[in-house]
């Protein structure tokens, strides 16, 4: 028996970052070669577009330098790959930022320290679904969007719904959700096992495929929002649910976003149950209407998206009805419900492109460099009408475009801003309020996008040093040279850090 | 800037039992005299039947030996108060076992290494309910009955409910669910945020009170489920849901548990929602009827039990119809449903006196000194039926009693097993076959009670070596002395530890 080899002196139970030595990477030219050596020329890519395109993405809120660049770029297609990758750039201590969809929002794949990245994109196979089980096994590159389409022969449905692009790998990684959220869960909920590899290649499997365990750690509960800083997913066993046998969609718009608010406030005091309850606000209706890419044109209004699903048209036909009642008392000024799919399709669509429409708008009518800020904030929902207002006003009140979108079931909701690159600042401020305003009113700077490298000083204004310090504990515990997805969520480098 | 303190010397991710010493305890005498300096002698026993207590519990599956006893049992009222405790059996290094309910069953609060007792349970104030916001904050010591009963006033309620008097505390420990788990989720959906003490006695907030997040890791999952091994909980904010305006209750007997299985089945597929639905075996519904705990008698068959719950009597009503029928077209021999709120309550009652009415028929028709050993595993879906039955014949075989009751909507059963003291050795081998059969159905060895001290040589089975020595890994880093209930979930000990 030897000694513990990682027990602090001191005993403590949490990390501070002065205790942190400045970490020391070595040179990722022996590695990569080894790597290459192994998995072959065609799972490596050092062309200067990848390099690019796995560092940045246009619609991000922050933006890799371009010395940000990763050395190499792997397209591991097993789960043993990745394994060798993670042994190899253990040994020489070569920093590794996993990636799928690269649909993050807040710079959660730059390559701060160069190294290499891992891009899990051709791990895409549906390994096995089980459909009396109610669950399915993928690797961590499939799409979301292909799941579901996959699904639908099986009548089954995975609950998570978040950007076009995101795959399973990045969702677990931000913990994401999307307009389903509230009925279905957000991916903390809809994870019942994970294939990850560690930081010195180890590979741990959580859980077999029980629906429910009490079995030792809730492991996935550690990886699901770690943002790739304590493992690469390669595989993830998730829940399913049966797809409704009817639906319906409705499209409701009112004078005030606050007449919006309590006509959700009552569907819920009445226990109506909604597949998914959006608020996009007028700006967001403007913006479809201008981008011709809904046939349909609407009320510029803040206007509410319901999804209803149920057993029978009975039960539907009752909650589209108890809906409208509800939303007449709070001074609708028009709902309208789909009488076919391909209607349903249609309403739903206008909620589909908010981004794409936002940007679209912003290249046309602002300019064809227009930059975008899409940021989240979550709240007790109760806040969540006044907080998203101010917002609002805020931006107006300046002279800045930008469109918001709420997740009103679970008090989340989204600014997409639109500016001109010598507007930056400006807008950092009006982020800066938007994450003031959700802190003050007991809530979080990211419900659904992660804190990446752009908040993670908005992360350090929402919890205590000690929390942060044992988030720190964890990260040095599970990666001690700080290979994976270095300088994310909260800074490891004492040398970074800003108090 | 000094050094990293706690970075291994190998930079690995994970800790085998082989690297870890053999755990040295200090005297508790000098801790608990400090302690009692401190709080006041009023917060303090050590009256033996306090001591006894706390160390064991006749319903639970593993016994304390008679030296297995804390030297001091300690009531605190303030998370000040736990930490202040937490700070000196830290100083001393002292083992320490949190507890609040003590209606685990599975060993969970054994003091193998004695040392004190931490009970919570005058923490018990319900500190703030936010009706709009659908949440509430309480101290750890709160029990989820009183709990349920104060929300009636407000219209909402906490989804788990598991055995009669657990507590908040510990119902955080195990992730603990019950019969509404399948509509309402485990602790791991409910919980929004928590306080908890680390070993060290450092305070730890995890969350303010949005109702998702993604900002940091998500320490919730970590504690959630880490059975008192990783900190002490002394509040937590949880999730809330308006309480359905109409419910009714179902109770449906079928000749065989198959027929029963089916209907679950065809339920889901339908997409009926149920509030909950539980499946009591024929001998359960024998103990019931001799219990006298009811005033209804029930036919002795393999029963579900099914609880509606919506906005209106007409959905509620078509539900009822629905399931009436699936059961039909599964041989059900009777659906009995309530006409009342008063017959509700009465065919609830069944299910609500489970454990109770087994040890009673135990002890009133086998033996006055019965013993009881109450387990629980949760397989996929689809392997429940089978499952749970190959350990109902199993038990008949060999001639031993005992009751089974399935929470079918997460393919989650109990087995309740009545034996003399003498026939342990055989009860313990049908335990490791049911154990066994769960695992090679790719399910889990506790789907709601927890390792505790009884399960570990499964979890061993369950999980890899690998898996094991990440959950290590965390354990030693947060609790570097291994103060925090020793000897639980898996061994920290090279001393003790078998393969």
């Amino acid at each position: 028996m030897t000694h513990a080899t990682n027990g602090p002196a001191t005993g403590s139970s949490i990390t501070r970052i002065e205790e942190l030595p400045v970490p020391k990477y070595g040179d990722p030219k022996k590695a990569i070669e080894e790597i290459v050596k192994q998995l072959g020329d065609d799972k490596v890519s050092f062309v200067k577009s990848d390099l690019d395109n796995h560092s940045d993405a246009y619609f991000s809120s922050d933006h890799a330098s371009e010395e940000q660049r990763p050395k190499a770029v792997f397209y591991p297609e097993t789960t043993e790959e990745v394994s060798f990758i993670l042994k190899t750039t253990h040994k020489y201590r070569v920093p590794v930022v996993p990636v799928t969809g690269r649909t993050s929002l807040e710079g959660n794949f730059i390559p701060t320290r160069q190294g290499i990245c891992v891009d899990i994109a051709r791990m895409n196979k549906i390994l096995a679904v089980h459909e009396k089980d109610l669950d399915v096994t993928v690797e961590a590159g499939v799409g979301w969007q292909d799941l579901d389409k996959y699904l639908k022969d099986y009548n089954l449905l995975f609950g998570p719904d978040p950007g076009p692009g995101a795959r399973i790998g990045g969702m677990v990684a931000t913990s994401c959700s999307g307009p389903s959220a509230a009925r279905w869960g957000t991916m903390k909920e809809n994870v019942i096992g994970l294939t990850v590899v560690l930081a010195d290649g180890t590979i741990i499997k959580t859980k077999k495929r029980p629906r429910k365990s009490s079995a030792g750690y809730n492991l996935n509960g550690l990886f699901i929002g770690s943002e790739g800083t304590l493992a690469v997913v390669t595989e993830a066993t998730l829940r399913l649910n049966v797809r409704p046998k009817v639906t319906n969609v409705a499209l409701v718009s009112f004078p005030k976003v606050s007449d919006a608010g309590k006509a959700v406030a009552g569907f819920v005091q009445e226990g109506l149950q909604l597949d998914a309850m959006e608020l996009l606000d007028d700006t967001m209706m403007h913006y479809v209407n201008v981008s011709g890419k809904t046939s349909l044109k609407y009320e510029e209004l803040p206007t509410l998206m319901l999804k209803f699903g149920g057993p029978s048209k009975e039960i539907i036909d009752y909650q589209v009805k108890a809906a409208q009642k509800i939303c007449q008392t709070n001074n609708s000024q028009k709902y309208l419900f789909a009488r076919s799919e391909k209607e349903e399709q249609e309403i739903w669509g206008a909620r589909k492109v908010a981004l794409l429409a936002t940007i679209d708008y912003g290249r046309k009518n602002i300019d064809k460099d227009i930059q975008v800020w899409a940021t989240d904030v979550a709240v007790p929902i109760s806040h969540l009408y006044q907080s998203l207002q101010e917002t609002k006003e805020e931006l107006q009140k300046l002279g800045i475009a930008g469109s918001i979108v709420g997740h009103v079931g679970d008090g989340n909701y989204h600014a997409m801003i639109l500016f001109k690159k010598e507007e930056r600042a400006k807008v950092a401020v009006v982020v800066e309020h938007m994450m003031e305003r959700a802190l003050a009113a007991d809530g979080t700077v990211t419900g659904e996008h992660g804190v990446g490298w752009g908040k993670k000083h908005y992360l350090q204004e929402e919890v205590s040093e000690e929390t942060l310090a044992l988030m720190r504990r964890i990260k040095i515990a599970l990666d001690p040279y700080n290979l994976l997805n270095p300088d994310k969520v909260f800074d490891m480098d004492p040398a970074l850090f800003e108090n």
